[in-house]
Protein backbone atom coordinates (compact mmCIF):
# COMPACT_ATOMS: atom_id res chain seq x y z
CA UNK A 1 0.00 0.00 0.00
CA UNK A 2 1.27 3.89 -0.67
CA UNK A 3 0.22 5.32 2.05
CA UNK A 4 -0.53 9.58 2.85
CA UNK A 5 -1.46 11.38 6.40
CA UNK A 6 -1.61 14.60 7.73
CA UNK A 7 0.44 13.87 10.84
CA UNK A 8 -1.01 16.35 12.86
CA UNK A 9 -4.08 14.68 14.70
CA UNK A 10 -1.53 10.83 15.14
CA UNK A 11 0.64 10.08 17.76
CA UNK A 12 3.27 8.87 15.36
CA UNK A 13 2.73 6.31 12.74
CA UNK A 14 3.88 2.88 15.18
CA UNK A 15 0.72 1.78 16.87
CA UNK A 16 0.74 1.88 20.62
CA UNK A 17 -2.29 1.37 23.13
CA UNK A 18 -4.74 4.20 24.32
CA UNK A 19 -3.62 6.64 21.34
CA UNK A 20 -4.66 7.17 17.89
CA UNK A 21 -1.90 6.01 15.70
CA UNK A 22 -1.60 6.30 11.94
CA UNK A 23 -0.83 2.30 12.02
CA UNK A 24 -3.09 1.15 14.85
CA UNK A 25 -5.88 3.48 12.97
CA UNK A 26 -5.28 1.07 9.56
CA UNK A 27 -5.17 -2.19 10.93
CA UNK A 28 -8.41 -1.33 13.15
CA UNK A 29 -9.77 -0.33 9.68
CA UNK A 30 -8.56 -3.31 7.53
CA UNK A 31 -8.87 -6.06 10.01
CA UNK A 32 -12.68 -4.66 9.68
CA UNK A 33 -12.53 -4.65 5.51
CA UNK A 34 -10.84 -7.88 5.07
CA UNK A 35 -12.74 -9.44 7.98
CA UNK A 36 -9.40 -10.73 9.74
CA UNK A 37 -7.12 -9.92 12.38
CA UNK A 38 -4.65 -7.52 9.88
CA UNK A 39 -0.75 -6.61 11.27
CA UNK A 40 0.62 -4.21 8.73
CA UNK A 41 4.25 -3.39 8.31
CA UNK A 42 5.18 0.16 7.68
CA UNK A 43 8.65 1.36 6.16
CA UNK A 44 8.99 4.08 8.03
CA UNK A 45 8.24 4.69 11.92
CA UNK A 46 7.01 8.61 11.62
CA UNK A 47 6.91 9.98 14.87
CA UNK A 48 4.26 12.64 16.19
CA UNK A 49 3.18 15.22 13.66
CA UNK A 50 5.41 14.44 10.88
CA UNK A 51 3.58 13.96 7.20
CA UNK A 52 3.62 11.07 4.43
CA UNK A 53 3.20 11.60 0.71
CA UNK A 54 3.76 8.22 -0.04
CA UNK A 55 4.28 6.12 3.14
CA UNK A 56 4.56 2.20 2.42
CA UNK A 57 3.55 -0.87 4.08
CA UNK A 58 1.88 -4.59 3.91
CA UNK A 59 0.09 -6.87 4.99
CA UNK A 60 -0.83 -10.67 4.71
CA UNK A 61 -4.40 -11.71 4.09
CA UNK A 62 -6.81 -14.11 3.00
CA UNK A 63 -8.87 -13.93 -0.28
CA UNK A 64 -11.55 -11.84 0.42
CA UNK A 65 -12.07 -8.39 -1.09
CA UNK A 66 -10.18 -7.76 -4.22
CA UNK A 67 -6.45 -5.92 -3.34
CA UNK A 68 -7.81 -2.95 -5.79
CA UNK A 69 -11.20 -2.17 -3.81
CA UNK A 70 -9.43 -1.93 -0.66
CA UNK A 71 -8.24 1.26 -1.14
CA UNK A 72 -11.81 2.80 -1.67
CA UNK A 73 -13.40 0.71 1.05
CA UNK A 74 -10.87 2.38 3.65
CA UNK A 75 -10.90 5.77 3.12
CA UNK A 76 -14.39 5.42 3.17
CA UNK A 77 -14.62 4.46 6.53
CA UNK A 78 -11.88 6.92 7.24
CA UNK A 79 -13.74 9.96 5.98
CA UNK A 80 -17.15 8.81 7.73
CA UNK A 81 -15.67 8.19 11.12
CA UNK A 82 -12.13 9.98 11.73
CA UNK A 83 -11.66 13.00 11.57
CA UNK A 84 -12.21 13.94 7.97
CA UNK A 85 -10.42 11.58 6.33
CA UNK A 86 -6.50 12.68 7.79
CA UNK A 87 -5.08 9.00 6.15
CA UNK A 88 -5.93 7.80 3.16
CA UNK A 89 -4.97 4.75 0.96
CA UNK A 90 -3.72 5.84 -2.69
CA UNK A 91 -2.97 2.39 -3.83
CA UNK A 92 -2.71 -0.75 -2.82
CA UNK A 93 -1.32 -3.49 -4.83
CA UNK A 94 -0.92 -7.33 -4.69
CA UNK A 95 3.18 -8.20 -3.72
CA UNK A 96 4.84 -11.88 -4.07
CA UNK A 97 4.30 -13.38 -0.39
CA UNK A 98 7.99 -12.46 0.48
CA UNK A 99 7.64 -8.94 -0.45
CA UNK A 100 8.18 -6.59 3.06
CA UNK A 101 7.78 -3.16 2.99
CA UNK A 102 10.48 -2.21 5.28
CA UNK A 103 13.56 -5.07 5.08
CA UNK A 104 12.52 -4.83 1.04
CA UNK A 105 13.46 -1.25 0.65
CA UNK A 106 15.95 0.05 -0.79
CA UNK A 107 15.92 4.10 0.58
CA UNK A 108 13.19 6.97 1.00
CA UNK A 109 13.14 10.65 0.35
CA UNK A 110 11.97 13.05 3.10
CA UNK A 111 11.34 17.01 2.29
CA UNK A 112 11.32 19.28 5.44
CA UNK A 113 9.38 22.48 5.23
CA UNK A 114 10.84 25.89 6.48
CA UNK A 115 9.47 28.70 6.17
CA UNK A 116 11.33 31.57 6.80
CA UNK A 117 9.49 35.04 7.26
CA UNK A 118 8.67 37.29 10.06
CA UNK A 119 4.71 36.69 9.53
CA UNK A 120 3.27 33.05 9.69
CA UNK A 121 -0.10 32.20 8.13
CA UNK A 122 -2.62 30.57 10.40
CA UNK A 123 -2.75 27.75 7.71
CA UNK A 124 0.63 26.70 7.43
CA UNK A 125 1.07 26.45 11.46
CA UNK A 126 1.54 22.33 11.21
CA UNK A 127 3.06 22.07 8.28
CA UNK A 128 5.96 24.88 7.97
CA UNK A 129 8.93 25.18 10.57
CA UNK A 130 9.61 28.82 10.74
CA UNK A 131 12.28 30.66 10.90
CA UNK A 132 11.77 34.46 12.41
CA UNK A 133 15.83 35.79 11.06
CA UNK A 134 16.69 35.60 7.44
CA UNK A 135 18.44 32.43 6.72
CA UNK A 136 21.37 32.52 4.94
CA UNK A 137 20.37 29.98 1.99
CA UNK A 138 24.10 30.04 0.34
CA UNK A 139 25.53 29.05 3.65
CA UNK A 140 23.59 26.18 3.71
CA UNK A 141 24.11 24.84 0.71
CA UNK A 142 27.51 24.96 1.15
CA UNK A 143 27.19 22.63 4.17
CA UNK A 144 24.77 20.11 2.86
CA UNK A 145 27.80 19.72 0.35
CA UNK A 146 29.45 18.37 3.15
CA UNK A 147 26.62 16.15 4.42
CA UNK A 148 25.71 14.31 0.95
CA UNK A 149 27.67 10.88 0.49
CA UNK A 150 28.49 7.81 2.65
CA UNK A 151 29.58 8.22 6.39
CA UNK A 152 28.79 7.64 9.72
CA UNK A 153 25.96 10.03 10.78
CA UNK A 154 26.36 9.10 14.86
CA UNK A 155 26.49 13.16 15.13
CA UNK A 156 22.87 13.27 13.76
CA UNK A 157 21.39 10.67 15.67
CA UNK A 158 19.01 11.31 18.62
CA UNK A 159 18.55 8.76 21.63
CA UNK A 160 15.66 6.63 22.23
CA UNK A 161 14.94 4.76 18.86
CA UNK A 162 15.54 1.51 17.80
CA UNK A 163 19.12 0.58 18.53
CA UNK A 164 21.13 -0.20 15.05
CA UNK A 165 24.14 -2.05 14.55
CA UNK A 166 25.85 0.78 12.32
CA UNK A 167 25.55 4.45 12.14
CA UNK A 168 26.96 4.54 8.57
CA UNK A 169 24.60 5.24 6.09
CA UNK A 170 24.66 7.19 2.38
CA UNK A 171 23.20 10.34 1.58
CA UNK A 172 22.21 10.25 -2.45
CA UNK A 173 21.18 13.73 -2.53
CA UNK A 174 21.09 16.86 -0.34
CA UNK A 175 19.14 19.66 -2.04
CA UNK A 176 18.12 22.92 -0.83
CA UNK A 177 15.41 24.58 -3.07
CA UNK A 178 14.17 28.24 -1.85
CA UNK A 179 10.99 30.28 -3.57
CA UNK A 180 9.79 33.26 -2.25
CA UNK A 181 5.86 33.68 -1.24
CA UNK A 182 3.74 36.60 -0.86
CA UNK A 183 2.37 37.22 2.17
CA UNK A 184 -1.05 37.98 0.87
CA UNK A 185 -1.86 40.99 3.09
CA UNK A 186 -1.22 44.97 3.29
CA UNK A 187 0.47 45.50 6.67
CA UNK A 188 1.97 41.89 7.17
CA UNK A 189 5.54 42.99 6.11
CA UNK A 190 5.50 46.23 8.43
CA UNK A 191 8.24 44.26 10.50
CA UNK A 192 10.07 42.51 7.99
CA UNK A 193 13.11 43.43 6.45
CA UNK A 194 13.62 40.53 4.13
CA UNK A 195 11.35 38.85 1.54
CA UNK A 196 9.76 35.88 3.09
CA UNK A 197 10.47 32.55 1.58
CA UNK A 198 9.83 28.78 1.57
CA UNK A 199 12.81 26.75 1.88
CA UNK A 200 12.70 22.92 1.13
CA UNK A 201 15.25 20.81 2.11
CA UNK A 202 15.49 17.14 0.09
CA UNK A 203 16.73 14.79 1.14
CA UNK A 204 17.10 10.90 0.05
CA UNK A 205 19.27 8.50 1.15
CA UNK A 206 19.83 4.42 1.63
CA UNK A 207 18.28 5.16 5.21
CA UNK A 208 17.76 7.15 8.07
CA UNK A 209 18.76 6.99 11.99
CA UNK A 210 16.38 7.92 14.81
CA UNK A 211 15.09 11.63 14.00
CA UNK A 212 18.39 12.18 11.27
CA UNK A 213 16.29 14.25 8.61
CA UNK A 214 15.05 16.66 11.28
CA UNK A 215 18.52 17.11 12.94
CA UNK A 216 20.32 17.90 10.03
CA UNK A 217 17.57 20.27 9.32
CA UNK A 218 18.34 21.69 12.58
CA UNK A 219 21.85 22.15 12.10
CA UNK A 220 21.25 23.40 8.39
CA UNK A 221 19.00 26.23 10.53
CA UNK A 222 22.07 26.83 12.41
CA UNK A 223 24.68 27.38 10.02
CA UNK A 224 21.48 29.71 8.02
CA UNK A 225 21.50 31.69 11.42
CA UNK A 226 25.72 31.94 11.77
CA UNK A 227 25.58 29.45 14.62
CA UNK A 228 27.70 27.22 13.27
CA UNK A 229 30.23 27.65 9.64
CA UNK A 230 29.98 25.46 6.80
CA UNK A 231 33.46 24.00 6.92
CA UNK A 232 32.69 22.70 10.42
CA UNK A 233 30.27 20.07 8.80
CA UNK A 234 33.18 17.52 8.27
CA UNK A 235 34.80 17.66 11.58
CA UNK A 236 31.19 17.30 13.35
CA UNK A 237 30.36 14.37 11.67
CA UNK A 238 33.76 13.25 12.41
CA UNK A 239 33.39 13.63 15.88
CA UNK A 240 30.68 11.30 15.75
CA UNK A 241 29.08 13.90 19.01
CA UNK A 242 25.37 14.54 18.87
CA UNK A 243 25.98 17.58 20.67
CA UNK A 244 28.33 19.32 18.43
CA UNK A 245 25.47 19.24 15.39
CA UNK A 246 22.88 21.69 15.13
CA UNK A 247 19.35 21.45 17.05
CA UNK A 248 16.71 18.61 16.43
CA UNK A 249 13.99 20.91 14.16
CA UNK A 250 10.25 20.00 14.69
CA UNK A 251 8.02 17.48 13.45
CA UNK A 252 5.55 19.30 11.47
CA UNK A 253 8.06 20.48 8.76
CA UNK A 254 8.64 16.93 8.35
CA UNK A 255 7.15 15.26 4.75
CA UNK A 256 7.83 11.30 3.89
CA UNK A 257 7.84 11.68 0.25
CA UNK A 258 8.43 8.52 -1.64
CA UNK A 259 10.43 5.36 -0.46
CA UNK A 260 12.46 3.53 -3.37
CA UNK A 261 12.38 -0.43 -4.01
CA UNK B 1 -8.10 45.04 14.16
CA UNK B 2 -8.03 42.76 11.23
CA UNK B 3 -7.45 39.42 12.44
CA UNK B 4 -6.86 35.71 10.16
CA UNK B 5 -7.68 31.88 11.61
CA UNK B 6 -8.08 28.64 10.66
CA UNK B 7 -11.80 27.50 11.61
CA UNK B 8 -11.08 23.80 12.51
CA UNK B 9 -10.64 24.30 15.68
CA UNK B 10 -12.91 26.57 16.98
CA UNK B 11 -16.27 26.87 17.64
CA UNK B 12 -17.29 29.49 15.15
CA UNK B 13 -16.74 32.79 15.86
CA UNK B 14 -18.97 33.86 18.73
CA UNK B 15 -18.25 33.86 22.43
CA UNK B 16 -20.20 30.50 23.86
CA UNK B 17 -19.54 29.14 27.59
CA UNK B 18 -17.30 25.96 27.83
CA UNK B 19 -16.49 26.11 23.84
CA UNK B 20 -13.74 27.87 21.96
CA UNK B 21 -14.67 30.38 19.87
CA UNK B 22 -12.48 33.24 18.34
CA UNK B 23 -14.31 35.87 20.19
CA UNK B 24 -13.61 34.01 23.45
CA UNK B 25 -10.63 33.29 22.79
CA UNK B 26 -9.26 36.62 21.89
CA UNK B 27 -11.31 38.32 24.70
CA UNK B 28 -9.92 36.00 27.42
CA UNK B 29 -5.74 36.72 26.04
CA UNK B 30 -6.97 40.77 25.65
CA UNK B 31 -7.88 40.96 29.00
CA UNK B 32 -4.69 39.72 29.95
CA UNK B 33 -2.73 41.86 27.50
CA UNK B 34 -4.52 44.77 28.45
CA UNK B 35 -4.72 44.23 32.42
CA UNK B 36 -9.09 44.98 32.41
CA UNK B 37 -12.32 42.85 30.76
CA UNK B 38 -12.01 43.10 27.13
CA UNK B 39 -15.00 42.74 25.11
CA UNK B 40 -14.72 42.60 21.13
CA UNK B 41 -17.29 43.27 18.49
CA UNK B 42 -16.34 41.34 15.28
CA UNK B 43 -17.80 42.20 11.84
CA UNK B 44 -18.58 38.78 10.54
CA UNK B 45 -20.22 36.32 13.17
CA UNK B 46 -18.65 33.06 11.08
CA UNK B 47 -19.55 29.50 11.90
CA UNK B 48 -17.70 26.77 13.60
CA UNK B 49 -15.37 25.35 11.11
CA UNK B 50 -14.84 28.55 8.57
CA UNK B 51 -11.65 30.15 8.31
CA UNK B 52 -10.96 34.23 8.51
CA UNK B 53 -8.24 35.58 6.14
CA UNK B 54 -9.16 39.70 7.12
CA UNK B 55 -11.99 39.11 10.40
CA UNK B 56 -12.12 42.92 11.77
CA UNK B 57 -13.18 43.63 15.21
CA UNK B 58 -13.37 46.46 17.45
CA UNK B 59 -12.74 47.01 21.22
CA UNK B 60 -12.51 49.80 24.13
CA UNK B 61 -9.84 50.00 26.56
CA UNK B 62 -7.66 52.41 28.43
CA UNK B 63 -4.19 53.76 27.47
CA UNK B 64 -2.47 50.46 28.46
CA UNK B 65 -0.14 48.82 26.66
CA UNK B 66 0.34 50.82 22.88
CA UNK B 67 -1.78 49.69 20.26
CA UNK B 68 0.95 48.52 17.62
CA UNK B 69 2.02 45.94 20.47
CA UNK B 70 -0.89 44.60 20.53
CA UNK B 71 -0.51 42.24 17.55
CA UNK B 72 3.25 40.48 18.98
CA UNK B 73 1.77 40.26 22.64
CA UNK B 74 -1.61 38.57 21.55
CA UNK B 75 0.08 36.16 19.31
CA UNK B 76 3.08 35.45 21.17
CA UNK B 77 0.25 34.39 24.04
CA UNK B 78 -1.59 32.30 21.38
CA UNK B 79 1.07 30.40 19.57
CA UNK B 80 2.87 29.16 23.18
CA UNK B 81 -0.95 28.07 24.87
CA UNK B 82 -3.22 27.35 22.02
CA UNK B 83 -2.89 24.92 19.35
CA UNK B 84 0.03 26.55 17.98
CA UNK B 85 -1.42 29.51 16.69
CA UNK B 86 -4.61 29.28 14.41
CA UNK B 87 -5.60 32.19 15.38
CA UNK B 88 -3.40 35.78 14.99
CA UNK B 89 -3.72 39.45 15.24
CA UNK B 90 -2.14 40.86 11.75
CA UNK B 91 -2.82 44.37 12.46
CA UNK B 92 -3.97 46.85 15.61
CA UNK B 93 -4.67 50.25 14.82
CA UNK B 94 -6.24 53.39 16.71
CA UNK B 95 -9.61 54.33 15.55
CA UNK B 96 -12.15 57.14 16.59
CA UNK B 97 -13.94 56.47 19.81
CA UNK B 98 -17.39 55.93 17.53
CA UNK B 99 -16.17 53.08 15.37
CA UNK B 100 -17.50 49.96 15.57
CA UNK B 101 -16.06 47.45 13.20
CA UNK B 102 -19.76 45.65 12.38
CA UNK B 103 -21.85 48.46 11.99
CA UNK B 104 -19.33 50.63 10.33
CA UNK B 105 -18.81 48.08 7.91
CA UNK B 106 -20.25 48.88 4.01
CA UNK B 107 -19.58 45.00 2.81
CA UNK B 108 -17.75 41.74 2.79
CA UNK B 109 -16.17 39.42 0.93
CA UNK B 110 -15.84 35.72 0.56
CA UNK B 111 -14.29 33.07 -1.26
CA UNK B 112 -15.33 29.86 -1.19
CA UNK B 113 -13.03 26.90 -2.37
CA UNK B 114 -14.20 23.92 -3.70
CA UNK B 115 -12.25 20.84 -5.30
CA UNK B 116 -13.44 19.43 -8.39
CA UNK B 117 -11.68 15.80 -7.96
CA UNK B 118 -12.19 12.24 -7.37
CA UNK B 119 -9.02 12.41 -5.36
CA UNK B 120 -8.64 14.95 -2.20
CA UNK B 121 -4.99 15.42 -0.76
CA UNK B 122 -5.38 14.62 3.11
CA UNK B 123 -3.57 18.29 3.79
CA UNK B 124 -7.18 19.69 1.92
CA UNK B 125 -9.81 18.29 3.88
CA UNK B 126 -10.15 21.32 6.60
CA UNK B 127 -10.15 23.92 3.51
CA UNK B 128 -12.00 22.69 0.63
CA UNK B 129 -15.38 21.16 -0.35
CA UNK B 130 -14.99 18.37 -2.59
CA UNK B 131 -17.30 17.63 -5.09
CA UNK B 132 -16.75 14.06 -7.11
CA UNK B 133 -18.59 14.70 -10.14
CA UNK B 134 -16.96 16.98 -13.27
CA UNK B 135 -18.98 20.23 -12.26
CA UNK B 136 -19.97 22.14 -15.08
CA UNK B 137 -18.37 25.62 -14.65
CA UNK B 138 -19.87 27.55 -17.80
CA UNK B 139 -23.72 26.62 -15.94
CA UNK B 140 -22.46 27.78 -13.16
CA UNK B 141 -20.86 30.87 -14.26
CA UNK B 142 -24.00 31.62 -15.99
CA UNK B 143 -26.29 30.63 -12.58
CA UNK B 144 -24.16 33.29 -11.27
CA UNK B 145 -24.90 36.31 -13.21
CA UNK B 146 -28.18 35.91 -12.09
CA UNK B 147 -27.69 36.33 -8.57
CA UNK B 148 -25.53 39.53 -9.03
CA UNK B 149 -27.38 42.40 -7.96
CA UNK B 150 -29.67 43.56 -5.57
CA UNK B 151 -32.64 41.11 -4.79
CA UNK B 152 -34.32 39.89 -2.43
CA UNK B 153 -32.56 36.45 -1.51
CA UNK B 154 -35.09 35.35 1.55
CA UNK B 155 -34.69 32.12 -0.49
CA UNK B 156 -30.56 32.01 0.32
CA UNK B 157 -30.95 32.63 3.88
CA UNK B 158 -30.73 29.32 6.65
CA UNK B 159 -33.21 29.17 9.76
CA UNK B 160 -31.72 29.96 12.75
CA UNK B 161 -29.57 33.01 12.60
CA UNK B 162 -30.38 37.04 14.21
CA UNK B 163 -34.16 37.85 12.70
CA UNK B 164 -33.19 40.46 9.70
CA UNK B 165 -35.58 43.31 9.38
CA UNK B 166 -34.92 42.97 5.12
CA UNK B 167 -33.83 39.81 3.64
CA UNK B 168 -32.97 42.43 0.39
CA UNK B 169 -29.22 42.71 -0.64
CA UNK B 170 -27.03 43.86 -2.88
CA UNK B 171 -24.18 41.28 -4.49
CA UNK B 172 -21.85 43.39 -5.88
CA UNK B 173 -19.50 40.53 -7.59
CA UNK B 174 -20.27 36.94 -7.90
CA UNK B 175 -17.13 35.65 -9.87
CA UNK B 176 -16.13 31.83 -10.82
CA UNK B 177 -12.46 30.85 -11.30
CA UNK B 178 -10.85 27.34 -11.90
CA UNK B 179 -7.41 26.84 -11.57
CA UNK B 180 -5.95 22.85 -13.00
CA UNK B 181 -4.50 21.69 -9.86
CA UNK B 182 -2.10 18.35 -9.85
CA UNK B 183 -3.00 14.98 -8.21
CA UNK B 184 0.87 14.94 -7.27
CA UNK B 185 1.08 11.83 -7.52
CA UNK B 186 1.29 8.59 -9.65
CA UNK B 187 -1.92 6.14 -9.68
CA UNK B 188 -3.98 9.02 -8.29
CA UNK B 189 -5.69 10.06 -11.40
CA UNK B 190 -6.83 5.72 -12.35
CA UNK B 191 -10.62 6.24 -11.20
CA UNK B 192 -10.39 9.82 -12.71
CA UNK B 193 -12.26 10.40 -15.82
CA UNK B 194 -11.90 14.45 -15.99
CA UNK B 195 -9.09 17.06 -14.83
CA UNK B 196 -8.96 18.06 -11.54
CA UNK B 197 -9.67 21.46 -10.23
CA UNK B 198 -9.61 24.01 -7.74
CA UNK B 199 -12.97 26.35 -8.17
CA UNK B 200 -13.10 29.37 -6.25
CA UNK B 201 -16.17 31.57 -5.54
CA UNK B 202 -15.55 34.79 -5.33
CA UNK B 203 -18.49 36.95 -3.70
CA UNK B 204 -18.53 40.62 -2.93
CA UNK B 205 -21.59 42.53 -1.10
CA UNK B 206 -22.83 45.07 1.02
CA UNK B 207 -24.19 42.12 3.83
CA UNK B 208 -25.08 38.72 3.86
CA UNK B 209 -28.05 36.44 5.38
CA UNK B 210 -27.58 32.98 7.70
CA UNK B 211 -25.51 30.79 5.76
CA UNK B 212 -25.84 32.91 2.94
CA UNK B 213 -22.88 31.83 0.96
CA UNK B 214 -22.61 28.36 1.97
CA UNK B 215 -26.22 28.51 0.31
CA UNK B 216 -25.21 30.02 -2.87
CA UNK B 217 -22.05 27.86 -2.81
CA UNK B 218 -24.71 24.74 -2.55
CA UNK B 219 -27.06 26.12 -5.36
CA UNK B 220 -24.22 27.22 -7.47
CA UNK B 221 -22.67 23.16 -7.03
CA UNK B 222 -25.93 21.62 -7.70
CA UNK B 223 -26.40 23.77 -10.90
CA UNK B 224 -22.55 22.27 -11.79
CA UNK B 225 -24.21 19.15 -11.08
CA UNK B 226 -27.07 19.44 -13.00
CA UNK B 227 -29.52 19.76 -10.92
CA UNK B 228 -30.81 23.02 -11.43
CA UNK B 229 -31.14 24.93 -14.74
CA UNK B 230 -29.14 28.28 -14.62
CA UNK B 231 -32.15 29.54 -16.08
CA UNK B 232 -34.31 28.53 -12.80
CA UNK B 233 -32.27 30.91 -10.84
CA UNK B 234 -34.58 33.91 -11.31
CA UNK B 235 -37.36 32.19 -10.31
CA UNK B 236 -35.99 30.20 -7.39
CA UNK B 237 -34.51 33.78 -6.03
CA UNK B 238 -38.38 35.47 -6.79
CA UNK B 239 -40.09 32.91 -4.76
CA UNK B 240 -38.12 33.97 -1.68
CA UNK B 241 -38.83 29.64 -0.73
CA UNK B 242 -35.34 28.57 0.78
CA UNK B 243 -36.37 24.85 -0.42
CA UNK B 244 -35.80 25.98 -3.66
CA UNK B 245 -32.57 26.73 -3.79
CA UNK B 246 -29.75 24.33 -3.58
CA UNK B 247 -28.20 22.19 -0.81
CA UNK B 248 -26.03 24.17 2.44
CA UNK B 249 -22.32 23.37 1.19
CA UNK B 250 -20.02 22.29 4.39
CA UNK B 251 -18.51 24.99 6.47
CA UNK B 252 -14.89 24.08 5.69
CA UNK B 253 -14.81 25.23 2.41
CA UNK B 254 -15.53 29.41 3.61
CA UNK B 255 -13.13 31.79 4.16
CA UNK B 256 -13.85 35.15 5.11
CA UNK B 257 -11.63 37.76 3.00
CA UNK B 258 -12.42 41.23 3.82
CA UNK B 259 -14.21 43.69 5.34
CA UNK B 260 -15.16 47.02 3.40
CA UNK B 261 -15.06 50.36 4.86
Amino acid sequence: MTIAYDGTDFSGWQRQPNVRTVQGTLESILSKVCGEKIRIDGTSRTDAGVHALGQRASFKCGPGIPVEKIPFAVNNIVSETMRDGDVKIIVAEEVSDDFHARFDSKGKKYVYKLRNAVEMPVFLRNYRYRIWKELDVDKMKEAAKHIEGTHDFACFQATGGTPRESTVRTIHRLNIVETKVADGRKGFSTRAEFDSKDIYIEISGDGFLYNMVRIITGTLVDVGLGKIRPEEIKGIIESRDRKLAGHTAPPQGLFLVEIYY
